[in-house]
């Protein structure tokens, strides 16, 4: 399954699928990028980790994947899941990108590369689209990390997932192409083993020193399940999805004072809003004309609108208000 | 204190002691001393690390100590300990070590590095012994590591303390210079913290992947006291102190058999030695010959020694043997 009910992913079982790293590499970036942000998600596999970021703001997505029947997957699962205006999929080598994405331009990278060294002298996964997948044949960390680094602008952030066995030459290449190494937190199955997995944060062009080394986040209980902080992040609970619905609705609402006269006003919460102006720490003008009662609100998906509803509302005549909310039948 | 009720240390409180960090750093590099390493010691301060390190083996160390007065210290201590032999302690800068310390020819450095760049524009410390100390005032990371790498062997291996803000730096100063991560091992006072100190092994001219990335080792318990791991590489038990003792002692004994034969022996356990044999798991001739009685035994600091001590007894006739005995007033 994926991370919510409302997200649907295509993918393979027997070829690629995505994995519990490629979720918490995107809920780790997704922390950190805005509604407006440009984001770009190397080696995209079948977009589960995009998707999950674009689940949670409305930042615009480039995302790239070279095998073409992972890459079908990609462009199927964005599109049902509504996605296509803000997720672009690109087929090609991420070595490429630079050829079609603007350099210095992204303010977050996402990369969950292949893990495994190319092999020398024997063979690897005779399925070569797993295989494409897990080792650096196509592409090598010094060419991800440089490709990474040259999209990002100034204080831009990388984020990569990967396995501590690369920790070393990650810092390497990610100093040597002008990355520096802000956040490493590893995970660890059960306390006290060593990390198997780690994601860090690199921000381009800044201080080299001030790296930050979490404690490691153990993943598995004593009886093999997810430990709760792991569940969240691979499955959104009722909470979750509640606050999620919640996120983005803003409303333009008018108030009915005491002494007759109407009130607009704005909030992301029309119940805490009207419970406030009753308990007089709303706003001055309804405190000293209560009780106040809510006769009217719209809904909007973009704050700006709501704000600009809002802003229109109160720049016009008593008696324009009253034929606005007559027109929508509302008795005062 | 320091570790062991054995171990002596001068050092004055007011200008540069040696920390926890110090004895940590002893601790992991000792695991992989031998007997017959050659170790440098950079950034030494009093000899704290080195005098830990030395009580474990019988190694022979270099330490450099740039600061007079904690020079003056370390010499002091080296003597207080009758490391003499073992320890040579050098006055100068780290960056000065290649023109007086065979390059190329150690297998383990061990460095203490001052944690802090060098502020600029504003005061440090203003007690200069421990600026120096604490600052990157006279040398930086990326000398110290170079200086490392320079005096260690092929597969010799650097042991750093730092802390975890300089983790990207070191990383990428390590392969810089030839040197690979091969483990990180990171402290937290308390889990779930972040990192406030790690150690990190490298080792000269070998495939850059393969970091081993451990678990963090929780420092405190609540009560803010160490935690028993920690306690005990800070403070030898009496246990470890009993194992030290018994350490590096060799015996070569005879035994008089049942049939009155002599039987001439190695072992560093005379007691249980004696016990296998009368059990007919020591030998196949004291088996055929119990019970076995201990008529004569000599301690050797050098296992060498002691075993040539056997090969020479056994080597002899009955006749000198019993003269052999005789001389050494044992009647049988």
């Amino acid at each position: 399954y994926m991370y919510s009910d409302s997200l649907r992913i295509i993918q393979d079982k027997t070829a690629f699928s995505f994995s519990m790293d490629t979720l918490l590499l995107a809920y780790w970036a997704k922390g950190l990028i805005r509604d407006r942000d440009k984001v770009a998600d190397l080696c995209a596999g079948n977009c589960a980790a995009t998707i999950y970021m674009a689940y949670f703001n409305r930042a615009h997505y480039d995302a790239i994947e070279i095998q073409d029947e992972v890459y079908s997957q990609a462009v199927r699962s964005v599109e049902l899941n509504d996605m296509e205006n803000r997720i672009s999929v690109y087929r090609d080598n991420v070595l490429n990108a630079p050829k079609f994405l603007r350099k210095d331009s992204y303010d977050v990278v996402t990369v969950n590369p292949p893990y495994f060294k190319a092999p020398k002298g024997h063979e690897v996964n005779p399925d070569r689209k797993k295989a494409i997948a897990r080792h650096e044949l196509l592409i090598d960390l010094e060419h991800i990390i440089a490709v990474a680094s040259g999209l990002l602008k100034m204080k831009g952030k990388m984020f990569m997932v990967h396995r501590p066995e690369r920790l070393g030459e990650i810092c390497y290449y990610c100093i040597k192409y002008d990355l520096s190494v802000k956040l490493v937190q590893p995970f660890v199955s059960h306390r006290g083993e060593n990390t198997n997995l780690f994601i860090v944060e690199a921000v381009k062009h800044t201080g080299t020193d001030g790296t930050e080394l979490r404690d490691a986040i153990e993943v598995h209980d004593q009886n093999g399940e997810f430990q709760p902080i792991i569940q969240r992040i691979v499955r959104e609970t009722d909470e979750d999805r509640a606050k999620h619905d919640a996120k983005g609705k803003y409303y333009f609402y008018v108030l009915l004072c005491n002494d007759g006269s109407f009130y607009g006003g704005f909030t992301n919460d029309l119940e805490h809003r009207l419970k406030m102006h009753n308990e007089g720490k709303g706003a001055k003008y309804t405190k000293a004309r209560r009780p106040v009662r809510m006769i009217y609100h719209e809904q909007f998906d973009d704050k700006r609108l709501a704000l600009k509803r809002e802003y229109w509302f109160k720049h016009h005549s008593r008696s324009w208000k009253e034929k606005f909310l007559r027109d929508h039948n509302i008795k005062f």
